[in-house]
């Protein structure tokens, strides 16, 4: 085996046990309802040589109104043109690209809304070393804020970070402000977490082992706020708060979010792509929240980036 | 005055008056609620000039879910790059830009969703013509097809086209089936209708004319529509249906629509741009409709293109 298929073979190995564990996990926490698992093939069309992928959605649950957490793997004849534009080192190299992701909707608007990936990419080409990196991350999107969570969520993730250096938490931290974020709201979608994209630090095993570390803190990130505010009682306006706001989840993923409209423009499964969309989503012109609620403190304060560690 | 400032009076002027028609019609075919009036003037920044507009939205009406109706108009100092690319001989110039454009959510899944727009913009220079062109359409998205429904949308487009000219109807049918598609979903957004863009036929008082024919007949499109359906009974899968079809209504508008990508893009305003929101949207994993049902019919019938005057 050579040394590229060894870690190809290794990463999917990897990213099959995460999806294994999240389901697992994310479905005793809900107590009611279990992923519902739906394995696809792509066969070869265009420049896709082939795919398959392992989508779980669980739906109308105790706690989650609806979640998915997909694996896919994809392996192409040549970068689009969109990507070699960025990096023109890749034009002529065949690819792969596979990663786990995920998304959880509770129905319970004191619950944050969660997404985390995970993601590989490689291109080999005869005679030349393959061009790799890793990307992922996780971020939070609450509906009511709680300074708590949001340090919780964050130290989570920076003891992520730490074990492999010091200056990763606040670089991936920035990135994701930066990232997830709705220009013409003017508004952050939620409270931050990681994010990382083109990761090729050291080696391939420090970058492998740091992709690893992010991906398996996610449960260590969110499970314990789920627990916190699972039973906490909400009013109908409150419910109603949480599906407008969703609103802006789905605004982020069909602008802006690049994974998302990759996937709905090169031909990937629709349907998987989309089990990020919320159950339910509401708009309404002008909203306006009382000045000092919690509702006007959600966009005033805690969709402002900031430093939740300090 | 010049003669390309009485053409842009006359243009603001029919626009002013069509939202006031719309709007007056709109809401005493509702009953029940009245549009709410929204004045807003846009400062200078960036490359807009200024802009001014009047939204008008209905919300939790008697037949309307949610409405609006929106007169816009925009001052530029210079054409956006995204425009110039397409047509060179933009660069340099200032631009006017006014529109209308409506969007109406009924309640109830048994009446159809219906879009309209019709725009005009201008470009001067010193010692040069003026560029100019009008744009707009509209188009008819049921939950539950009927084919009477569908002639008569497309019979009263077709009269205001033949006035015209005996080929519009048949051209700006075939655009609109080609723009309001959904490449992701492989589907249609509705039955069509008409949409014309960079419209600069024979002379500016032709196009002008014909802008008008168009959106002076939309309400002759709809309203008979809204009659025959508002009083049909439904069930809680028929609303259930059309929350989730609504889901595509929002992944074309944020995912395709020019106009909506154009104005986010540009800080136009956000909350004008987005009241073509469905006020409540569903997404479901892999929906699955029964052969031959009236859920089936509607995306293996009515959303493909057809010609609805055979």
């Amino acid at each position: 085996m050579s040394e590229s298929a060894d870690i190809k073979a290794r990463v999917i190995d990897y990213l099959k046990d995460l999806q294994d564990t999240l389901t697992t996990k994310l479905a005793q926490l809900d107590g009611g309802a279990d992923f519902v698992s739906d394995d696809w093939r792509k066969e070869k069309r265009g420049n896709v040589l082939g795919g398959e992928g392992r989508t779980r959605v669980l739906t109308d649950g105790k706690l989650f109104e609806k979640g998915g957490v997909n694996f896919s793997h994809v392996v192409g004849a040549a970068m689009p043109a969109s990507a070699t534009e960025r990096k023109p080192q890749l034009a002529g190299r065949g690819f792969e690209a596979m990663g786990v992701s995920l998304v959880m909707h509770p129905h319970n608007p004191m619950v944050p809304t969660s997404h985390m990936n995970v993601r590989f990419f490689i291109a080999e080409q005869d005679q030349q070393e393959p061009l790799w990196w890793f990307g992922g991350g996780y971020d939070l999107t609450p509906y009511y804020g709680f300074k708590e969570d949001c340090k919780h969520w964050h130290q989570t993730a920076k003891n992520a970070c730490d074990a492999f250096d010091p200056a990763y938490y606040s670089e991936l931290k920035s990135w994701c402000d930066r990232y997830f974020y709705l220009p013409h709201r003017k508004e952050a979608r939620g409270v931050g977490g990681l994010f990382f994209d083109d990761f090729h630090r050291k080696d391939i095993e420090h970058s492998f082992a740091f992709t690893q570390a992010v991906g398996s803190s996610y449960l260590d990130a969110y499970c314990p706020i789920v627990e916190r505010r699972r039973n906490d009682a909400f009013t109908q306006a409150q419910r109603d708060f949480q599906l407008y706001r969703r609103g802006r989840y789905v605004e982020f993923n069909l602008v802006y979010d690049r994974g998302t409209l990759f996937g709905l423009q090169s031909g990937g499964r629709t349907e998987s792509i989309l089990m990020s969309m919320p159950p339910l989503a509401a708009w309404e012109y002008q909203h306006q929240s009382k000045p000092s609620s919690p509702e006007h403190t959600l966009t005033d304060y805690y969709l402002k980036p900031q430093d939740w560690l300090a």
